[in-house]
């Protein structure tokens, strides 16, 4: 059961208006609303408020109600009606009347973009502000303005909600998505919606491999869950992918592993190479989202973030451009359709061993020339392909393989499925601390 | 004893002839021929027809009496008597007047090289062919023609020949021939004369190493002999060549085994450069010969080959024109020395290691300046050699330190007799297993 | 405690006239000198003449009283009174009447540096003999000349003096350095002056590695240290420097271990790249000094050379140009200066691990903006900065994350500082064996 990109893009739109925080009724709503449609059993972890956790302290509950600046004939400057952008995230009730230097200290622009509400919080300092386009910025003009600032912080739980899907084999494939934003379209709604679609997607197939998903708060979302779960992840998880800016921009975005060559970077790279896509690798130094926590090292678990255009490196990044209309149907459809290939191929992966003893006699199960003596070296029939598959089918995946033979990956998947079931080559599933197969094994 | 070019050519022309196939008098009587020469004791494993070895079928024996096309007038148009080529390995007996169309059916040409016969085998089909020059072939106006095919079939068994060279250490050099080819000679007489000369050359002199030679068929040859003697071979052996193509063509060509890193591939490497030869390095990914049976995954053996032209990349290749003209006693002589210098390497090669704590007092052992303090530290003296080679002898090979000096591996093996026989440098043998050693270790 | 460039110059300044030899009174009492001045304890270790060390003999004490060249009318043509490289270090004593035939067997010039008397020694064959600068040599037309050599040879003890200055940890920093040469500055006067002040600074602190400074003859100095040391050296050392041509010439020089990838010489590399200095990098194959005796195969301690000019590299090598005006205390200053950063550095640096599970909450520790989610992703900024190296605290040494994250490693050694005090690294000393980390382990 594969979902239509135009039916994320409508989940995205329903959640989009809510203002979420870290902790609330934002997030809660919001991922009540993704629990829904999952078609399968999840999960809510709770984590309350006030916990340290390894160093962290786990926030109150913030909850806006509306907020505004008036000026003092009592026209509204900007409100959180318009946009719930205009006030940071986690501001502290407050009412009065303030001069405008005193205002200048709660407020923040973005000249280079002077159209766009920036989006910003103060999670960890009681503090209030609003965020306000250039323009307007440029407008005020008045000596004194009104504040109005209507939210609730009080003690609440932060909430992880897990789906587990499982497989014939209890090595997992992670995936990890975030939904703590407030009304921001591709970072980070597109993640969410996304992995909502492929939790369906795979419930309603047999797979090899469990697949888990968490979605939850960035950051501190990620550190709660490790500090009760991080052994048992160690011990299952062979891939792993942070979901995140999957619904906009031209680009394609690779965020590497800190070593580049787990079997996370590999599968990212061959499947990009496979569907003759461009893309653009960067770093672990560029690192800046949850695999921050999930590549850190005392947890050390083989993640990436396979991205349309990556945070911080498009327009729209963290601004009120990022919404419902800079996400589209096609870009949710296009990355749908990539991780579904990523997913097909993942689960039909694993650690391959031919079970012949030399070269099977391939006439058997691939058409051959029948006048011998005759065969074009050069010719890449599946007859060829499956010859060079199990030639190198030495305990390395098909990934490796496709790397090594320079084939397409998802072409050669089908030609590993038939020498599977021919007898011709056996697939193990990866085991953790086996995911990453260095070049020089084959 | 060396053998002379002009001797191994000889042989050449005298196995010519024959018309050899899989199983059957002509490999039979080809075997034999060899194992007379051999001044050393041979032993032939015998495999059934019609026995599955790991899926594949040992075919029956083919003898060929006689065959010919005529024309309805009697005019023979092609025959077996002119050329072996002519009739397709395993065609099955057949009589009869056939019209044009039906004949074409049954024949095979080589357009691109119209006056050449082309190789072709039929053994996993019942059928009959005749292989014949497109200029013949464009002659072909009658609307019918007469066939006569005079084969047999029946039960017998495969042969391999095996000559064991026995040496100091268990540890093995294994050499592979195949000549299961009819009147071709590059490809395959020049690998079986090339063979047994160099065991000649081994029987007649003390070996440190045990050298172990396969004669038989191409491809299920191999697969027969690793059914029963795979676990000891990987007991064994420390490097391994195929022997094919060693007597025509100007290239000279080496085809790397899977990892491109085994203790085979790099002494053929270092020799090349030593003898200053241009060669062209070809991937395991282009193999066509017996590397596919003894590098396949369970068996996973350190062959590479060293050849001249390599199959499929010369003119001659799997026809009539790879005849006794093409390969010369000049290219048969040219392989006989460099495979000499192979055997003389890597029969003094092992793991080297200093027997010296700190630098050896060198001045006891090699000439140096009488008047210290004045060395010329690039020069090349024997003195300032075995100081580097005692250096980095390290738990390596020669072949490794050379590569890691970058002097020619031949000019540094009689420095390493010296420095042995001074008591300088241990040499062990090679062990299975750690016949490849990766550049990091030194 | 840190000396003065111009400090050290006189040192080297005091110890030029000395007659030194490998085993004698010039460097007895020039060993004597540094050792006064070490302000910590030092030992003697005595190996003694005509003892059989791995092959080599220990040679007798050479003592030169006067040597020179009359004409027959008594007027000097050059004596050791103007400089005693006139005379070939071990030269037997003589006294005589020569004709110019014979004299010129017992002559050495310098062609291509006429001005020049070249250094020459005669240590392990029975011989007399004179340099002269090559504008001498042609000035000599007579066709006898009295030549008068007082030298004393007698068996004593080769010394070498050993400094140990314990740490907290027993894992070792090696430094080796000679003085066997006679009258010259840079090689070899320069090394054991600054090893001598680096001693001095290192016992004025308080150290978390030990650190061990051996001062004796060049070559077989060390044979005989690592005859009776060797095991202990390799139970302890974690990386080791030979100290040698530090004084003179222009450029900044690396001779690399045999591997080139030890700790010592990574440190090397990201010392000399965080201080932005052009230096020349020399491959073993080069070596020319102790590191013979230190990096061989069955001592294999990981030593590199951290040079100005290296040897054999400029035109005062081994020559009367290697003076006290080539050596300056500019130059002293400058290795001095290079060596306590590298000496700060690695007694900071071992192997680090994040104490953190997932990120740290670095804004307790670390200056943050403090409206969030506007943070400059590229900014160089200390928590910037203290987020790389955490993330890559992953059992690897600074110098190992300094490459990896592309970062001055003088800079990132405070903020490690920092980390370690807060709580969030934790530092191991290096251990042998562990002293070289690949680049595939981050």
């Amino acid at each position: 059961m594969k979902d239509d990109g135009s039916l994320l893009h409508k989940w995205l739109c329903d959640l989009f208006p809510l203002s979420r925080s870290v902790v609330g009724p934002g997030i809660d709503q919001s991922l009540e609303y993704l629990a829904n449609l999952m078609g399968t059993a999840s999960e809510y972890l709770n984590y309350p408020s006030g916990t340290i956790v390894n160093g962290w302290k786990i926030p109150n509950a913030w909850k806006l109600n509306s907020a505004r600046i008036e000026d003092l004939l009592g026209n509204v400057i900007v409100s959180t009606e318009q946009n719930n952008l205009h006030l940071w995230s986690h501001s502290a009730p407050f009412e009065g009347q303030v001069t405008r230097e005193e205002l200048e200290n709660h407020l923040l622009t973005l000249k280079e973009i002077p159209e766009a509400i920036p989006y910003a919080t103060t999670y960890y300092k009681e503090n209030w502000g609003f965020s306000i386009t250039y323009e307007t910025y440029n407008s005020l003009t008045e000596t004194a303005y009104r504040v109005f600032i209507d939210t609730l912080i009080y003690p609440d739980t932060l909430k992880i909600l897990e789906v587990v899907i499982p497989g014939t084999s209890k090595s997992e494939i992670l995936f990890s998505t975030y939904l703590c934003h407030p009304s921001m379209a591709n970072n980070e709604l597109s993640g969410p919606v996304l992995a909502t679609s492929l939790a369906r997607y795979l419930a309603s197939r047999d797979n090899n491999y469990t697949y888990r998903f968490l979605f939850g708060p960035e950051t501190i979302g990620p550190i709660c869950y490790l500090s009760d779960h991080v052994e048992a992840l160690k011990n299952t998880v062979v891939a792993a992918f942070n979901l995140t800016c999957v619904g906009g921009g031209d680009e394609w975005s690779l965020l590497q592993s800190p070593s580049g060559s787990t079997y996370s970077d590999k599968i990212a790279l061959e499947l990009f190479k496979s569907r003759r896509m461009e893309f653009k690798t960067y770093d672990f130094l560029s690192r800046g989202s949850d695999e921050r926590q999930f590549c850190s090292p005392n947890v050390n678990l083989p993640m990436v973030s396979i991205m349309r255009s990556k945070y911080h490196e498009y327009r729209e990044y963290h601004n009120s451009l990022d919404d419902c209309n800079f996400v589209s149907a096609t870009r949710l459809q296009e990355s749908l359709d990539f991780y579904i290939d990523l997913l097909t191929l993942i689960d039909a992966d694993g650690v391959l061993r031919s079970k012949v003893l030399g070269e099977p006699f391939l006439t058997n199960y691939f058409d051959y020339p029948s006048v011998g003596g005759r065969v074009d070296n050069s010719e890449r029939s599946d007859y060829r392909i499956a010859s060079q598959l199990i030639a190198f089918a030495n305990d390395v995946t098909l990934v490796d393989i496709a790397d090594r033979i320079d084939y397409p990956v998802l072409k050669l998947l089908p030609i590993l499925e038939k020498c599977v079931a021919f007898g011709l080559i056996d697939v193990k599933p990866l085991k953790p601390g086996r995911s990453s197969y260095a070049d020089e094994s084959i």
